[in-house]
C-alpha cells in the first residue's frame, strides 16, 4: 500500500481520504487551517464539512504541505477550482520526486476558462509528475464516508494512469471505472453545476417536478453541446460524469449548488446566498465562465444565459423559467442531432 | 375548437382532459365505472386518481362509448397498456367516421410485446383513422392538473399528425414538442419504468443518491441499447421521453412505479406491492416483456435481469443490487460506445 498526500480536507477531500484508509494506504491530509488539523488528528471527527462522521485514526493531518508530500506516490488535489493554481504553486517548491497528481474539482478557472487538468499541467513542470488524472462522477461526499454504494470515473491522458488511480480507490462500496475522454469528463463535472443552480431555482419557484426534469434534460443537451465543441466526447455527458452526476446534483438537498439555486427561486440575492452557505458554490463562476465560453464558440445556451442572468444582472428568476419554458421551438430533436451531427462528421 | 374523447378516467386521462378544457375543446371521458362519471359530472372531481383538483365543468364524463366518441375528431386513449386491445375493439364497434387516434399509454404488450401504436394499428381498420400519435414525455398527473410547467413530446409516422396533436394540447404551461421518432419515444416511456422500480429498490434498501444516480445511468444505457435494436434512435433517450421522463419517474414518490420498487426494497413481497397500490404498475409487466427482447435480441441487460429476478423468481433485492454494483467491468464507456457504434453504422 502506498503513501497518499490528500491536499484539501473540504467534505469531498475527506470523504476520498475515508476511502482510501479503508484501503490500507497510508494517508496524509494537508489544510491551511490548524483547528481543523488537529480536529482530524485528535477528534477523528471534521464536523463543518462531514457532520457525524468517525474518520479512520490512521489518517494525520498536517498544516505542513512538505511534510504531507513527503515520500507520497499519489497527490490528490481536492481544493476550489480557484485555489487550484496556487496550491500547484506551492507544491512544487516543496516537491523533491516525481509524483501522479489526480484531481477531484468541479470547476472551471475563472478568467482564463482553462479546465483543472490543464492549470495543473502549467503549473507543475514535466519533471516531478507522471500524468494529471481526473476523478468524478455522482458522488455526495456524506454518502461516500457512510459507506453507502458509489460509483465514479477516472480519466486521463494516459490509461495507465487512470488504471492507477482506479486501483488506488476501488473497493466494494467505491466502484470506480476508467474513460479516455479527460475533456468530457473534466466538463460534465463542472458544467453540470450550472444546470443544478437552474433545478434548484425551478424548485424554489414551486415549479414542480415535471418542469424540473424538462430542465435537466435541456440542460443535459446544452452542456453536451458546449462540451463536444471543447472537446469533449458527446457520449460522456450520457455516462457517470455526465447524466448520471446531473441527477444527483440536481435531485438531492445536499448539493450545495441545488441549494444555492433553490434560495435564490424564493427570492434571496446572490450576496445573501453565498454569505449564508460559508461554502464555495462553483456552479456560480461556472455559469460565468461557460456564458462567456458559449458566445466564443457561438452556441446556443439559453438555460446558461438564463441563469447568467439572474446571478449577474439581477434578472427575475421567475421571468428567466418562464422565457425558457415558452421558448419558440416546436420538434425536441433539434439539440440533439446537432451533437450527433457533429459527432458523425469528426 | 375541436370535440375530443378521452379514453380512461385515470390520473393522466383526466389531466390531459384539463388541459383540452383549458384549450377551449369540448371534451368528453369515457370511463366504465358509472359511479366515476357521475363524480365528474356533479362534483367535478376525480377524487380517488387526482385528490383535491376541481375539473372544468365544460368536461362531460360517460359510460357510453357510443355517445363519447360520437362526431369526435381526436380520440386520446389513455387506458393501461394491456386494455388497449379491447379498447380498441370496442371502438371498432361504435366509431362511424374517421379520427385521429393519440395514446398516452406507457407499456409494451404482455405476450405480444407490442408496442401500444402497433396493436391500435392492428385492432382498428384503416378506414376509421387516419394516423395513430403517441404523447409522452415527464409528466406527473398532480402537477399537470395544477397548471404547473411541464413539456411533453408527441411522436407519429406523418409528422403532419403530430402537429396536429401538438396544437391540441399546447398551451403555456403544457408544452409539447413534435419527434419523428416513434419507436423511440413510445420505448422510452415504457422502458423506464423497469428503472424506476429499480431506483425505487435501491431508495427502499437505504442505499442513497449515489447508488441511485449510477442506476439510473446504466439503466438508461440499457433500455437505449434495446430500444436501438428494436428500430428507435438511440438520441430520442437523451431527450425528454428518454433521460426527461426517466429523471422524473426516478426521483418523484408520485411515480408508482418508483413507490412499488421502494416497498420491494423494503422486503415486501411482489403480490402485497401491487394489491396495496390498487392502481396499474406497468413497470412490472414491462419488466417481464424487456427481459425476454433482451433474450431474444441477445442484448446485454442486467438491471433489467436483476429485476426480474426480484419480481419473478424471488431473488433477494439486496443480492441483486449488490451484484449490480459490483459487476466486473472497468472501462465506463462500453455500453454507451456500442450504442454510438450502431449509429454510426446505420
Amino acid at each position: 500500500m502506498g503513501k497518499v498526500a490528500v491536499l484539501g480536507a473540504g467534505s469531498w477531500g475527506t470523504a476520498l481520504a475515508i476511502v482510501l484508509a479503508d484501503n490500507g494506504h497510508d494517508v496524509h491530509i494537508w489544510t491551511h487551517r490548524k483547528e481543523q488539523a488537529e480536529e482530524i488528528n485528535n477528534a477523528h471527527t471534521n464536523e463543518r464539512y462531514l457532520e457525524g462522521i468517525t474518520i479512520p485514526e490512521s489518517i494525520r493531518a498536517s498544516g505542513d504541505l512538505s511534510e504531507v508530500v513527503q515520500s507520497a506516490d499519489d497527490i490528490i488535489l481536492v481544493v476550489p477550482t480557484k485555489a487550484i493554481r496556487e496550491v500547484c504553486c506551492q507544491l512544487v517548491e516543496v516537491l523533491d520526486h516525481k509524483v501522479t497528481v489526480t484531481h477531484a474539482s468541479k470547476g472551471i478557472e475563472p478568467q482564463t476558462y482553462k479546465r483543472v487538468s490543464e492549470v495543473i499541467t502549467e503549473e507543475i513542470p514535466e519533471e516531478w509528475f507522471d500524468d494529471v488524472v481526473v476523478l468524478s462522477g455522482p458522488s455526495h461526499a456524506e454518502e461516500v464516508s457512510l459507506r453507502k454504494p458509489t460509483t465514479v470515473t477516472v480519466s486521463a491522458n494516459n490509461i495507465k494512469a487512470a488504471e492507477h488511480v482506479q486501483d488506488l480507490f476501488i473497493n466494494r462500496q467505491f466502484r470506480v471505472y476508467t474513460s479516455p475522454d479527460l475533456v468530457g469528463v473534466e466538463l460534465g463535472g463542472s458544467l453540470k453545476n450550472i444546470i443544478a443552480l437552474g433545478a434548484g431555482i425551478s424548485d424554489g419557484l414551486g415549479y414542480g417536478d415535471n418542469a424540473k426534469a424538462a430542465l435537466i434534460t435541456r440542460g443535459l443537451a446544452e452542456i453536451a453541446r458546449l462540451g463536444t465543441s471543447m472537446g469533449a466526447n458527446p457520449l460522456t455527458f450520457s455516462g457517470l460524469t455526465g447524466v448520471g452526476d446531473l441527477i444527483v446534483t440536481c435531485t438531492s438537498s445536499h448539493s450545495r449548488n441545488w441549494r444555492a439555486g433553490y434560495k435564490l427561486g424564493q427570492g434571496a440575492k446572490l450576496d445573501e446566498v453565498l454569505e449564508q452557505m460559508g461554502m464555495v458554490v462553483e456552479g456560480v463562476r461556472t455559469t460565468k465562465a461557460a456564458y462567456q465560453l458559449s458566445k466564443d464558440e457561438q452556441i446556443e445556451m439559453p438555460i446558461t444565459t438564463g441563469l447568467y442572468k439572474v446571478l449577474f444582472e439581477d434578472a427575475d428568476p421567475r421571468d428567466v423559467v418562464d422565457q425558457l419554458m415558452t421558448r419558440v421551438r416546436r420538434h425536441e430533436m433539434e439539440d440533439l442531432t446537432n451533437i450527433l451531427d457533429e459527432k458523425m462528421n469528426d
